[in-house]
């Protein structure tokens, strides 16, 4: 058996080597941008490049060093019927949701203005929340989402939840389909984006839907920066429908310079650490699969291409 | 039955009016500093002067507005018989399982790092933590170090638990007593304090409980000021035994503006606000409580005089 690890890490034996442990049997490879055809049975991916598809043209299976696979779907001379497989999980829906809740403590406990105070050698003393004020709308409920529904909802907070589908979730209240986006925003005041990048879900937290949300909103983005129109949540800051936005997305990342999110108090900016892949977790999961897969085992995560996600 | 009320509260009327509606057969007072007694069946304190109980000869029972009773027990001339009753959570346990996750979020995730950078217009991401190099030990496993300890152990860290008694937790490792202290401490790095004061408490966290911390230690006390010995702690940050503590509480209250934990860039200070007395939750229990005894039946959370909590 062959695997390619095909991913932009300039030291790509990190990853190469661990494979080659956990898979004795098989040739593995990183992927050279000026070789030539290994007739790899499997990659491992990360944003690959065009050539990949062109090259290796015996590839049984690609697997995708994320959960999210927006970027690899957009891959020209992507082979239309290749099984594409996502990460599942491998410890990053913990991460995000304690980055969650951080970015909802930091708004609604007003943990910046306390560390104002400490630089001031101040003590006072703000009122107490209550969790009832703070209802948060988690938007799209895989296995990030729901995660992150369980967490706050086990905090006592009121979780909704909207999807595609519908989904059956204890303690949470959850919405369906375009038809009750509506709905779900009305009970939000906590906007959560975990959503999967799909046409339909593209652009989708706009004007129109932050105007929606309760009064002194806060969004959190962890999902792609693709989902939010950057001017709108900008315009909904200054309009006031928005009180604040932590944000670990964005549609260019590195987030360019100039762009206005940077110097806004009232935006957070994290550089896409909300969740991190955890090499280890990440390459037995993978690794298992490759397994599976190649003694005709049945695997999870396969990607519905037709879906998006 | 005649209730009253007895803190420094300047719109004590905050206070009596929902507990009049909450026992609309009760007579309630607020505590008047310069009147004579009303011969109250029943308190309920936060910090009551001693001549609460020179006035008041026929109390039944005396409800604290919090879970740690040390004020109240060190009020001289505090009858040594009569029923004091703590708060039961009310709230306050799932405040204080997101402050300490928040701090623990602070400290292992950079937080303060990412802010700098969105200061500086910097996009830098920096090596993804592990869990398992963050055990957490939580001393003190009543309502508040149990559900800290839950809320932890469900986001995959390691939790350690330390308590006088023995305690049995699920996913969570427990030691009792002084003796098993030093191998509690030998598997924490992140050291939780929830810990009720008493003799036995008090300055516990001193430098030798520090010095057997994990490398890169953090202390996060949200028990109360006295369990921590202020210039041990200063002496454990200098010595690099203890890389950075999160205060709620302090020896003095609101701390001294020239104590030197106020301009240490590796302690945070919050005023004493992780878990925050909650009005109507507070009242809804401690009416009922006062119901329940006045009709003979059993209730809840009395202090053991003996164990001071």
């Amino acid at each position: 058996m062959k695997v390619v690890f095909v991913a932009q890490d300039p030291k790509p034996e990190r990853w190469t080597a661990p494979i080659q442990k956990l898979l004795p049997g098989a040739e593995v490879h990183a992927w050279n941008p000026d070789g030539t055809a290994i007739d790899a049975d499997y990659a491992i991916v990360w944003q690959p490049p065009a050539e990949l598809f062109e090259r290796e043209q015996k590839l049984k299976a690609i697997f995708n060093l994320g959960a999210g696979i927006d970027g690899l779907l957009t891959v020209p001379n992507l082979p239309p019927n290749l099984t594409i497989v996502r990460l599942e999980d491998a410890g990053m829906s913990v991460q995000m949701a304690e980055y969650v809740l951080h970015q909802l403590v930091e708004a609604s406990r007003e943990m910046e203005i306390y560390r104002e105070q400490q630089r001031a050698g101040t003590w006072k003393i703000h009122r107490p929340i209550k969790r009832t004020d703070w209802p948060v709308g988690i938007m799209g409920l895989g296995q990030i989402g729901k995660r992150v529904a369980r967490t706050l909802a086990d905090l006592d907070y009121q979780v909704f939840g909207w999807a595609r589908s519908e989904h059956q979730l204890d303690n949470i209240t959850t919405f369906a389909g375009r038809q009750n986006l509506p709905d779900f925003l009305k009970h939000t005041r906590v906007l959560v984006n975990t959503l999967p990048l799909t046409d339909e879900t593209r652009n989708i937290i706009d004007y129109d839907v932050l105007a929606q949300l309760q009064p002194g909103a806060v969004v959190i983005n962890v999902g792609r920066g693709e989902h939010l129109v950057d001017e709108d949540l900008l315009k909904a800051l200054d309009d006031g429908l928005v009180a604040r936005a932590s944000l670990d997305v964005f549609r260019k990342e590195p987030l360019p310079s100039d762009h206005p999110f940077w110097t806004r108090k009232d935006i957070t900016i994290t550089p896409h650490i909300s969740a991190r892949t955890l090499r280890e977790e990440t390459l037995e999961q993978i690794t298992g699969k490759i397994r599976d897969h190649a003694n005709g085992r049945p695997i999870t995560g396969i990607v519905d291409t037709s879906r998006g996600y």
